[in-house]
């Protein structure tokens, strides 16, 4: 039985903004897929790949024909990555003219080789861009992963760190990991801001302060503060609470109007 | 018509030790899936969660029925997250007992709200944990995303860095991102290490220099080395690869036995 078209959906986890380009001084990895079996699997690492501003990508004797239209189908739009793709006999004939080869595994292998994680993958394909060089990383068959004749062929081994008990890793995942941790290498994404919709903007400290005195006043005319001790940790409280939600300026004015609202009825 | 049930591979890319459990002595994130459509979807997600020690899954109305054999098929051995799973007609039901909710998403909403990277909340859920309190991760259906009442749930929105030209991520991938960045928050593997298999070890110094004497000797009586200005540095260069290389004590054995092939050969 052949593999069956699946739909492939388009989660909006982050914005697409095609007037932008993923601008990188250097030279991505490319990814080659050893032997894949499932035309989806190849579209959906390419999907990941574009995902990352990974953009080439080989194929080593794919099981099915290549182009593949369920590869097409699972890329959900990385149209360009799966036009490019360029397919190989051999592993070797898809390597030569790189310069730096990872092979993605982790069964142990009984060889002697550097074990890298792909976060410190990604620097070492950076430092090897930067020089000019380029690196390619080597994906195995689904179910199998690459033959040891192929990991002899890489500098080095790469193995994501994942949950011990439960490691079987789908292949477009792999190479997501590795895309992942390539785009965040340069990426300069503040890891936490906070957004303001860009018709109003933070409050200053002074309509912080008036709404303060606003509902104070209030409090004090109904009676709520009317404790004199306890009045400064009450007013410190309250304060707090709104000084710790950083107000635009727009909700000042939301805040205001519902302490004019609710005093206005409790003087009916 | 209804999903087509696909085959789900599980590429070696790190080795499954199923006597290991993933050990934290902090309790992961919930992951959230407001109405997820494909079942495949469910437990390729399912999959992503287990591969980072994730364990806790609920569903807020899945378009079909739950169990769901696509999911099972899909989770690829994931069974633990399948079973466990929990569904829910609300999200607020869903999210009730938990003390802290993230929102995947990147659409700007026009809503004031911290939007912080995987990498940063990774470290807020395990802080929350360790001091007793839940989080819990939201993710949105697959082709739409969260709506902006859910959105408005949750304290702080999750954006994954990526391309900004192509940033529609498969649902998987999206759970993937924060499992994975979970996962390397305390995870130990050493960000390179040679790997040796356990029938050898790394060459001791002596053993090394007992290879550099017997290619030297053998190179003198060749004539190789025998123009004597220039002996030190071609020796330095001849050395300085298999110093480089850090050989084990079967890697020496092997080359002083080629040495020894060749120089016989040459005697003949």
């Amino acid at each position: 039985m052949g593999p069956s078209p699946i739909t492939v959906e388009g989660a909006s986890v982050a914005g697409t903004d095609n007037t932008r380009q993923a601008d990188r001084s250097v030279a991505p990895p490319v990814i080659i897929l050893v032997e894949p079996q499932l035309g989806e699997n190849i579209g959906m690492a390419a999907r990941a790949m574009l995902n990352c501003g990974l953009r080439d990508l080989r194929l080593v004797r794919p099981r099915d024909a290549w182009p593949n239209r369920h590869a097409v189908a699972a890329a959900s739009g990385a149209d360009e990555v799966i036009e490019r793709a360029l397919v190989f006999e051999s592993t070797s004939e898809a390597i030569a003219d790189l310069n730096h080869i990872y092979a993605t595994t982790a069964r142990s292998r009984d060889m002697t080789t550097d074990v890298l994680t792909p976060r410190e993958a990604a620097g070492r394909w950076r430092a090897a861009s930067q020089a000019g060089d380029t690196s390619g990383i080597l994906f195995g068959k689904e179910a199998k992963g690459l033959n040891n004749d192929d990991v002899a062929l890489a500098d080095a081994v790469l193995t994501v760190p994942l949950n011990p008990a439960f490691t079987s890793l789908n292949l477009a995942q792999a190479v997501f990991a590795m895309g992942y941790e390539w785009f965040q290498l340069d990426d300069e994404t503040p890891a936490s801001m906070l957004a303001v919709p860009k018709e109003t903007r933070p409050a200053s400290k002074g309509e912080l302060q008036g709404l303060f005195d606003h509902l104070e006043s209030e409090l004090d005319a109904s009676g709520f503060l009317r404790v004199v001790e306890k009045r400064p940790i009450m007013v410190r409280n309250i304060r707090n609470i709104w000084q710790r939600a950083r107000l635009t300026e727009q909700e000042i004015r939301t805040w205001r109007g519902v302490i004019t609202s609710l005093s206005r009825k409790r003087q009916k």
